[in-house]
């Protein structure tokens, strides 16, 4: 059995290993022949959008699958067309553009922090009046640990943070669909709905400026309120072609220069089964197949989502030693319709990102319990070049060796 | 970093899997271009003494290693005056010769079965009145997986056993070295400590016959008694360069036809501390870097050793998932002199062998807990092709899942 990757990063390595065991060949296409997934099967070098490799890739695997969600709808339709590709090209689609995602969430009754669409620095002001600072105003689509997003404070940001947005490309269309048809012929995603749909007042979501959804325009930006959370969490759940679905025990997330730092399992959590009930929603809307990483703000007791990623997760990795089943292994049981493996935790785990520089070896794997994970990639500035992984068997001692383990990364840390 | 594996076979694969994360890349030298670890590095596809091959090998890579114990002597030379070779040639020339083993064992006070040196018919029939039935009749050298072994149970059956040796080639020199020199020259293994050294007399071990075993004859085999084993038992320890030491706990095996089938953590085993006593030993006289696996028989509360094996061993599977770290990642951390990683036990963990056939993924995956690991290996008579490890929470639950990854084990053994 042959599995196709779009990309060969670190996400689509660890894929590899998880499915090495399993007897899978790997075949990636990647734009660089030293991606550091490579190594672990068959290489395409090229562009992914390259009409020879994406047939080649086509017609050798058994299923496609990819580490990015920025990857082309018409890339994504045309793999569809002559395999098998998990998750769907629906997927992608609603994930790699904001406005588009926060629509989907309010269309399922998903709470998110307020927003409004904007496609000039006077409606960004005009929106202001509703949203209120400090807000954040993000590119539709395109960005990823914090880029193409300002933090606006006050009126005088406003300016610069429109100008800093004009790099990214605009969008109108989700491929070859205008984003009107998409979003009024998603399952779950009908406009009607959004509208009509009840829901708490002392949530209030999915304002897309006064705008009416269907009339949606082609705007460059999304501007949402920061909202004051009291921590960070994302989930974890993998549903199979068959629909067999399994969650994760929440992550509980840092971020630091909006690129996450630290990761914790979060073992019975009071809000595992809000997000659980969030996450379902949207498994079930998108007829998702994999694994698919939401994440939440939590606010006094509430959840709140930020995004979604229809893939394998940074904040997924501690699963690698810290569940019974990695994420990457069920993500591969998930698109190939086998039984999902238990998501129960091992011990109490922790995950930390190392960000632009990498730890001495020998420095790491002194500390009791760590599990080195490098990528093989060079270092340079605000890349994640590896993580490490630990296992304790109490919080008090995992907090220790995430102090640890954080006190390294930040010595190598250039951002 | 560049680790070469003479071999590649699933030892050498599941190095290479707990290496990539590390950061390692591989190089495998084996006669088989199709061989299961080639796809996890580069591969030299030819004989293990080819000249050329050893030289490229040597040349590129910053150690070597292997996955079996009959590389011929001449070969782990030539790499050890080239790069550095973990575990060293001596290890090998004591494991892959019987003889030289259970000499080296009783220099070192390790209590064997009783035994003697054959080297003809007559012989065999002169040892068999000390040794007594029932008994086995092993060539020293090139057997593994029972093979080239014979029961002994009564006078009867000597002349057959006998003559089923005969294809097994003769040994009076190990490489360059005759026996002597290298029994007389090896740490520890000093032949007058063997005759000097004082011993339970409870235990009798090391008789060769009626010679002093500086005068060691060239046989072709070695008879030793069937010891009436409560349960055979194993030990995984591991030695860096630096010499520090750990142990993983105990594995209880089961074999059948002389091939492993079923492996068990013993935590807590109350024979833990002799067993780490007894391969200490072993691991400080031969002055060994890497993993070592020692095979004991348990007797009655005493053990006694069966034979060891200079590299990662089948009855440590289960530390993939079972202990911390895995007898592969802690076999790369010794021979690169990194820090060994604990050896603690994660829940309680089991392995089952696959021989000669394959489990249906699908059904295998179905049993909560059950982690697969394919070889890649086309199936063939008594030929291992995978294996399954299962973490449980507790005694029972494991004894359950042990059942169910046998009863598929059983439907596709063709043994």
């Amino acid at each position: 059995m042959i599995v196709g990757v779009l990309g060969a990063g670190q996400l689509a390595r660890m894929i590899a290993l998880a499915g090495t065991p399993l007897g899978l060949d790997f075949i990636f296409l990647d734009p660089s022949a030293d991606a550091c997934a490579n190594k672990l099967g068959e290489a395409l070098i090229g562009d992914y959008n390259d009409p020879k490799l994406l047939a080649q890739l086509a017609e050798r695997a058994d299923v496609v699958t990819y580490e990015f969600e920025n990857v082309p709808a018409e890339v994504a339709e045309f793999l569809a067309s002559h395999t098998q590709v998990h998750p769907s090209p629906k997927a992608l689609a609603v994930a790699q553009d904001r406005l588009v995602e926060k629509s989907f969430f309010f269309g399922l009754g998903i709470p998110t922090p307020d927003y409004a669409a904007v496609d000039s620095l006077e409606s960004l002001q005009q929106a202001m009046t509703t949203i209120g600072y400090p807000a954040i105003l993000k590119s539709r689509t395109q960005g990823y640990d914090g880029k193409g997003q300002s933090l606006l404070k006050s009126a005088d940001d406003l300016t610069g943070a429109w100008e800093l947005l004009q790099g990214v490309p605009a969008v109108g269309r989700i491929g070859s669909l205008p984003i009107t048809t998409l979003l009024t012929s998603m399952d779950g995603g009908n406009a009607e709905d959004c509208r009509e749909q009840s829901r708490p007042p002392s949530l209030a979501v999915g304002r897309i400026g006064s705008l009416p959804i269907t009339t949606l325009p082609p705007s460059l930006a999304v501007v949402e309120a920061f909202v004051p959370f009291n921590r960070e969490v994302s989930i974890i759940a993998v549903r199979s072609v068959s629909g067999e679905v399994v969650f994760y025990p929440l992550s509980e997330n840092l971020h630091r220069g909006g690129i996450l730092r630290v990761s914790e399992c979060s073992a019975n959590d009071p809000m595992q089964q809000q997000a659980e009930s969030y996450v379902s929603r949207l498994l079930e809307a998108l007829d998702y197949v994999g694994v698919l990483a939401l994440e939440l703000f939590e606010i006094d007791g509430r959840l709140l989502v930020n995004e979604f990623a229809p893939r394998v997760h940074n904040s997924g990795h501690w699963t690698i030693e810290g569940a019974e089943t990695s994420q990457f292994e069920n993500h591969l049981r998930a698109i190939l319709d086998l039984p999902l493996g238990s998501t129960a935790p091992v011990g109490n785990a922790a995950m930390v990102n190392f960000i632009g520089g990498l730890p001495k070896t020998e420095e790491l794997l002194a500390i009791p319990h760590a599990h080195l994970h490098l990528y093989d990639k060079a270092p340079r500035k605000g890349r994640k070049v590896a993580h490490a992984t630990v296992r304790a068997e109490n919080q008090q001692q995992l907090s220790e060796l995430v102090k640890k383990l954080t006190a390294l990364a930040d010595q190598v840390d250039d951002s």
